[in-house]
């Protein structure tokens, strides 16, 4: 990604499927702090909706609203981080993300399209709809970390 | 904020104005996680198209569109983690954080206007307003870090 001419052409490509990296030159160490980010941010605006949905809180409509809106670009905003680059250093990531790179694709997907339901969903404004999906965002969540996390 | 039905009904009253606290019972060192993740995450989503408007990268209208989309969500994310529980733990903060409250409020909804005035402009499509625009965005960041920021 060293030849510009090279790498903004791939960018072009890359922007149709809005997964183009943000910042070629970043080092190692940044991509890895921008990439936790992220997943700390889907933390943060996911949890409270997640508690709606298990019936722990009160369901609020404009709190999921709000937070379905920053999770559906945070949901987008980790995968380029994982570059081969950054294998080497030591994070809650499994080898296995840059192992069974079909499958950790397949499940990033997988969670960007219950989020995308989520979005569309929080937009109609049924209750139960939305509440049944947040749980399916959870275990889209669940399901890649199975594999791709380190167990805590 | 123990008080859960407090608590919610306070939620409902700020959600209007979509600065809510994502998650009141986080603690103050997953506060500082979040805000700094939102930090980090406006970097690397603001340099690229910062870049561009200097005129050291080519612009690009789709690379630029999808960041300012990201950016829009990422301005509003950092500061419900700046609370008063958090003023003991070392960061970049600078103290004035939690002593000018007034200027400290003002720097963000700076901020949040020129991130919105982007978001605007590159919906029109006119490059060099947005590119003005974006040097705006910079001089906001640059103001409130010259109080709010550590020098690096």
């Amino acid at each position: 990604m060293n030849n510009p001419k090279i790498s903004m052409a791939l960018a072009v490509v890359l922007a149709a499927a809005w997964s183009i990296p943000a910042w070629s030159q970043a080092r190692p160490e940044v991509l890895v702090k921008q990439r936790q980010g992220a997943m700390v941010l889907q933390g943060k605006y996911f949890y409270p909706s997640r508690a709606m949905a298990q019936g722990k809180t009160a369901y609020d409509a404009s709190v999921v609203g709000r937070n379905v809106t920053y999770l559906d670009s945070l949901a987008r905003m980790p995968w380029d981080g994982f570059t081969p680059a950054t294998k080497d250093i030591k994070t809650q990531s499994t080898p296995a993300v840059f192992s069974e790179t079909a499958k950790w694709k397949e499940s990033q997907d997988r969670f960007q399209t219950e989020v995308t339901r989520l979005t569309e969903l929080t937009r109609k404004g049924d209750e139960a709809a939305i509440k049944a999906q947040i749980l399916a965002v959870d275990k889209s969540c669940g399901g890649c970390h199975e594999t791709f996390r380190e167990r805590q």
